[in-house]
Formats: structure tokens, sequence, C-alpha cells
């Protein structure tokens, strides 16, 4: 009934996260449809993604050139370097335009469960330049998770004996947060980290 | 911070239905870690179908021949055909294998709201085969909405004319379905078709 072609968009489309074998039909459905204004774009979009987008040898960013833009711009301080999980992570702390040091892509959290352990992060560049005395001051931004804060133990731990500061991110209430709406780990948070006004 | 690149694949996939600008971000990330895994046989299933599947000149389905496999099946009884919104219901009706004959894609409802008249609806081709003669049984099987039945019956009062048989799908209580869970309309849909056991 359906041609193999439209089956295989199906269920190569049904893998992308955030569609299901429902959604990917109306998704492919849509993209047939609107065959000129999304169908050709997005494919195009993609083989540009796919010729021109390298990872950054240096940090592990994404951008379409290696060492990434961030990691060769000479107006960012590379002493300081802030780890983060995921590029995800990165592109969030980029959009608030706080931080102007260089970045390190973990690309991962130590989980037992999925039997992720220490060689698998990204730590072994991150520690070389550490070691060549390039890196003065790590801010370990990881999610507040369990798996979150025990990488951030461990990398605190790597860290130490080099005698660099190492800092994480500010716990507390988020802006815009109600008191009623937020769970009780981030309100002992704020309120063991009570700031004099 | 991001290349262009990413940024435009991310708008552009964020226009798929079921994805947003969160998902489309994840999604651009997921397809760029599993580059050669996922990005690249989605790229080639997109021109496949871009290149191979076509819209049937009869009915108005997808298919990479025109006319489509229905439509092209002797052993299908084309005198019955089935009315159906979009492509999606006919691959559902499909799916049940029980329809037999030819379908007709119409590809929309009436709405007053979304400004779609008769002339909008893709009535004409089956018009004429009725015409000519060639079709002896329509089933109308449009979704149980006001659009859907009014549509429902413009078409039906279209039809009327040629003295066809006009059928409409059965409604009551679905497989699986419990009564308690079960809309008012349902029921009382159940209640007055009732069958004699």
């Amino acid at each position: 009934m359906k041609g193999n072609e439209i089956d295989q968009l199906i269920s190569l489309l049904a893998r992308v996260p955030g569609l299901g074998p429902r959604s990917a039909k109306r998704a492919t459905l849509h993209l047939i449809k609107k065959r000129d204004s999304q169908l050709v774009p997005l494919i195009r979009a993609m083989q540009d993604v796919l010729t021109n987008v390298k990872t950054c040898n240096i940090c592990g960013n994404l951008d379409t050139k290696d060492p990434c833009s961030i990691c060769s711009d000479l107006k960012r301080d590379q002493s300081s370097v802030c780890i983060v999980q995921d590029i995800a992570d990165l592109w969030a702390l980029e959009r608030s335009g706080t931080f102007k040091g260089h970045y390190h892509v973990l690309g991962g959290l130590l989980s037992a469960i999925d039997g992720i352990g220490p060689e698998e992060l990204n730590l072994d560049k991150l520690l070389n330049k550490v070691k060549e005395g390039k890196v003065l001051e790590v801010i370990i931004a990881l999610p507040v998770t369990v798996e979150g804060q025990t990488t951030c133990h461990y990398i605190a731990d790597c860290l130490k004996e080099y005698g660099i500061k190492v800092y994480t991110l500010a716990q507390g209430v988020p802006v815009g947060g109600e008191l009623d709406y937020l769970d009780d780990g981030t309100i002992q948070a704020a309120i063991k980290a009570k700031k004099a006004l």
C-alpha cells in the first residue's frame, strides 16, 4: 500500500527523539505535502550540517570550524574553563551571555546503571590542559542530579592536586520561581546559602 | 556560537509537526551525534521519498507509481469507493484489511472557520467517475466531528441524484471500549443502533 520509501522514512523519523511511530507518520505525510517548502529545505539543511559541522577537537563543541569559534576567540579567557555535560548545556550558558571563558563538553555523566565509568568521560584533554598550567579556574556546571553531583565530585577530586580554583554553580531559587511550587531540596539549598541584603 | 547550519536545521525541524523549538534542538544534537547511523540514512530516505513518491492522479493516495498500487490493482473492486479525509486514514483502513475497493482522498473537510468550501475539496474527479457510471457504491469514512459530518452530508447530497448507494461508517462502542470511559454521544449512538443477538 505505502511505498517502501515512505515506510523507511517513517521508521527513521520514529527514531528521532521527540517523535514516536504515530507522530513520525504524521510528520512524514506533512513533509510530503509540503515538499517544496519543507522537505527540500530540510534535506538541504541536513546535508549542510553533515558536510560542514564538526566536533571541536579542544572542547567538544559543535561548529563549522575546528577549533570552534569559542576556542579560537582570542577575546575569551582560556584560563577559565566551564565543564558541561552536553552541547545543549553549552548553548544554554552562551545564551545567558555571562560566561566569557572556554568550555569543556564531557559528553556524559558517571552512571553505574548505564555502565559509564571515568574512562568514558572526555576528561583527559582537560586534565592535560590543567597539567600544562593553562587553566587557573574550573566551573563545574553539571545538572543537580545524583549522576551530575557524583561526576562533579569525581572531577573536583581529580583537579584537587593541581591547586587551581574549582567552582560549581550556585543553588537556590530560580528567577520567577514561586516558593510554593519549588521542591524541598531547592528551598533547603536556598536557605543554607542565604545572602545578606 | 552555533554555526548557522545548526540553527537552520533546528528551525526547520521545529516546523515538523510533533516537534517544537526545544525538541528540535534535542533532535538536531541527536542527529549530529548519530551522524552515520541516523543522519545519513535519514537524508537518503528523504531524498528517496522526494524523487520517487508521487500523488496518485485518480485517488490522491501517495505511492511510488501513478496510478497508485490500489488504483491499478485489478483484483480490487473499482465500483466501490471509500472517501477519506487524509492519507493517514487511508492507511488506517488498509491496515484493517477489510475494505477491498478503491479510495478517494479528499485532502480536507468543509470548514467555515478555516475558509474551506466545496471548491477546495478534491471532489470533481470522484463525481466524474460517478457520472461515468463506474461507481456503484460510496462509503463516506470521515471523522465523527462537526466538520466531518457536515462534509459527509454535503457529499451525500451531491451523490443523491446519481442513484448510487451511499454509506457511512457504523457508530458505536469501539473494540476494547469500556462504557464508563466513553462519551455520551458514543453511548447514545450505540443504543440507537442497537443490534439483535
